[in-house]
């Protein structure tokens, strides 16, 4: 199954592809792309993550001891030195399932079903379940966990199930084992040990987004109708999460894209987590990135195009239409298929700028990339009450460079592309002639696709954007469908 | 002028009182006082910094030499390595005094002027001034810092400096130092290698407080009336920080409370903090930590009365008037002023609990202290606009003992103490006969005072009471005589 993604990567004539010269030849300009943040150069005290230890490292052609031999781990251990596994192997699912269904059972959302899913494969190693009181204390006041050998590991995102009154009366005082029954009424889950603390809602949400103002996407969704207890324990998960919606082959688990980096023989992994189409800003990026590592000696850098496939807001452009968009821009040449591995990452999305970063960062050490990209206010939103960004565009890559736990990742922070209106081609952002950059928003984006306008040339791929126009059109006419359907009652 | 303070807690008949029995006698049930917190005994995977490393450490009769030999530290370092002193020297004063008058002028307010003696004596160390972008960052987001060995410290809340526009455009671009000038007029202080950057006051006060609610003391006093810009850079004090308020002589360094300690041979110093009159509770906790230290093998532990010196909300009581409380308590023999030292913490008050609790231990480690006792809802306060705690009273200690850079100090949680009704005196809570118990509010305390109503027998010393009383009557009065004012007009 993992290997049916790469194969349909490959199938989309890479060979050819490669013979030709990439869309846009990389200026002199971008070898100034990997910009490092400017923390405090006055003070000498502190110490930031960074390229200074990104040597070379040679692929090692056995693993090592502490990883317990199930996951060959080249170019960088998992947090806790071994990758959570939470799946109950085949032979022993037939009685879980029966234990299941004699244990109090708690109903979860589809959210929450992400999250199982998060934990099951190890994403958030070496965390095993849902967190307990201590986990998230430390989680939402640190963005860390301690472990029992004095070392840490960055967490910064609560992940958490919360439970009603009603919930926590049917489970009572006595059990230590609940069973999670998922949104289609089947068992998914035993959650092993159980902890039951209070959901204090608004110090979860102030203490991770920085702000309370109404209109955060995932607090709507997930926090708001939620109960007021969480409950935590581990998690013994009766059977692989699969979605079924065309999509599954795309998800492949830290330990299938940690085989997949080996079999390639990578010896440096960089990863790009994305929730939107990829345009030739992105492209440039990660381009550019390669270049780079191959200038510093790197032999076979592979890039992991991570889209991520959780929960994502109204208004952004759906999972399925992504991965379509994505293969466009492999099957265009953009990116090349032979160096680029496109997965999913199962997350749902808290648009949580500086604190889900980390997240976003921490989980891609755990699936083996050891080089993560970061640009321009990574996980933001604009502010759901205000006219500004909620997060300051800058912060998200200084907090990701400073973050404790993520010492051993490589963190690229780069500056920003725009559309350079003179060379007709997206290019990093030039602050010396800024009247020639245009920025293209999201909001920007959609209105082009909406209205089947194009958009300048070069800043998308003619594939990559058709799959856009068809989206929104599509989108059009369900609503001109509805329109009408509601005017004739 | 150190010395004044403890010789003045000796004049108070100390001898004396040493041979009068302790006025309660501690019970059998205080055995249990220190109770350790219980933080998810079914993970095994985490650790907390707790009672296990506490085993009586010898005092050593040379400073180490990585304390630079400044100051002795027998007992726990000071983060960092070394205490911070920013108080220019005294030959190089005129120097420096005459070099501030040509540079840019900050005006800075009552509660800077309480930061900028609180950096300047080293209660931050290893912070040598007001935050930069990226401690302030990492102080918002990790509640710690990462020094350049790769060591990390404790540093909960951002301490820093704000300006409006109109301070910014006068310093301009091209300065890197400025001249802070004190609510008086005088200059305070140069702050060198200058950075002005964002202050995004929602998300400070959402990710510090973990409620955005108003009403909150600090936030109205301080961040809400501020500027936009927050200035950080190195401070180099002019004088030492004098409030001429008499009570000068309570205001130890760190410096200063380290040589006590060591002039004393103090094998353990235990610190407790407080902003409020010591009742009977407070006192039973204070004795029963010195009477178990001593079963543990320390010969000589020596408490620090520590009350906060700084900025406080309106209804508390003020510092005059808690110092004179806390005089009564060591005159009455509640607690032995043989034993203790009583000093100001110069630090205003967040009320920012479980955040604010690691500022307050880890300002102890610098001076000195490597025992911090915590009780019920440290810094806490109730909800500025809902009928409840701000935060979980157990919280504090909790997040306490997982603290980042606090690993060293010895965290000593206790349960709450309350007045039981049938033993007639301040004793911990015992559960299993709540009902014996009468919890004495701040509110209700102030309410028996100002009514001349005595509280119940044992609650608090006899003449630490009539200081209160005397306080409540004498605002009364006031109030009465504003009124009688105000009608007359």
């Amino acid at each position: 199954m993992a290997l049916s993604t790469l194969s349909t990567a490959k199938a989309h004539g890479s060979h050819r592809l490669l013979l030709s010269p990439l869309p846009f030849p990389i200026s002199r300009r971008s070898a100034v792309g990997f910009q490092k943040t400017h923390l405090c150069p006055s003070n000498p005290l502190y110490h930031s993550n960074s390229l200074a230890s990104a040597v070379p490292m040679p692929v090692s052609s056995t693993p090592s001891a502490r990883h317990g031999g199930a996951v060959r781990s080249s170019l960088i251990d998992p947090d806790g030195g071994a990758l959570v596994d939470a799946v109950v192997p085949p032979t022993e699912r037939a009685a879980r399932r029966a234990e299941a269904a004699a244990l109090p059972a708690v109903r979860i959302g589809p959210v929450d079903l992400e999250w199982v899913h998060v934990v099951s494969e190890g994403w958030a190693s070496p965390l095993r379940g849902f967190m307990r009181e201590k986990e998230y204390l430390q989680s939402l006041h640190f963005n860390s966990l301690r472990l029992t050998d004095g070392s840490v590991v960055n967490m910064s995102l609560p992940i958490v199930l919360a439970i009603n009154d009603a919930d926590k009366e049917a489970i009572g005082d006595a059990a230590t084992d609940v069973a999670l029954v998922g949104p289609g009424g089947d068992f998914v889950a035993i959650l092993r040990r159980i902890e039951i603390y209070k959901h204090n809602k608004e110090e979860r949400i102030a203490r991770t987004w920085g702000t309370t103002a109404p209109g955060l996407p995932y607090v709507e969704k997930v926090i708001s109708p939620a109960g007021k207890w969480l409950i935590g324990g581990d998690l013994e998960v009766l059977e692989p999460i699969k979605y079924n919606d065309g999509l599954d082959h795309y998800r492949l688990s830290p330990r299938e894209l940690r085989k997949e980096f080996d079999r390639r023989q990578a010896d440096a992994v960089f990863a790009f987590q994305l929730r939107n189409p990829v345009h030739n800003g992105h492209a440039l990026l990660m381009n550019d990135t390669r270049r780079r590592l191959l200038e510093m000696g790197y032999k076979n850098p592979v890039l992991l195009l991570h889209p991520l496939g959780g929960f994502t807001k109204e208004d952004d452009v759906p999972l399925a239409v992504r991965m379509e968009q994505h293969s466009k821009v492999l099957e265009d040449g953009i990116l090349d298929p032979e160096t680029t591995i496109v997965a999913i990452f199962p997350s749902p999305m808290h648009y949580a700028g500086p604190t889900e970063v980390q997240w976003h960062a921490k989980a891609r050490v755990n699936a083996g990339a050891n080089f993560y990209i970061v640009g321009r206010d990574p996980a933001g939103m604009s502010h759901p009450t205000e006219k500004r960004d909620l997060y300051d565009p800058d912060h998200g890559k200084k907090v990701l460079s400073m973050a404790p736990g993520l010492e051993k990742l490589n963190i690229l922070p780069f500056r920003v592309a725009a559309y350079d209106t003179v060379e007709k081609k997206m290019a990093f952002f030039d602050p010396s002639r800024a009247q020639d950059f245009l920025f293209i928003s999201g909001t920007k984006m959609r209105t082009y696709a909406r209205n089947g306008e194009s958009p300048p040339d070069g800043f998308m791929c003619p594939g990559g954007w058709q799959v856009l126009v068809s989206y929104y059109q599509s989108l059009q006419s369900e609503e001109t469908g509805k329109q009408s359907v509601a005017m004739s009652v």
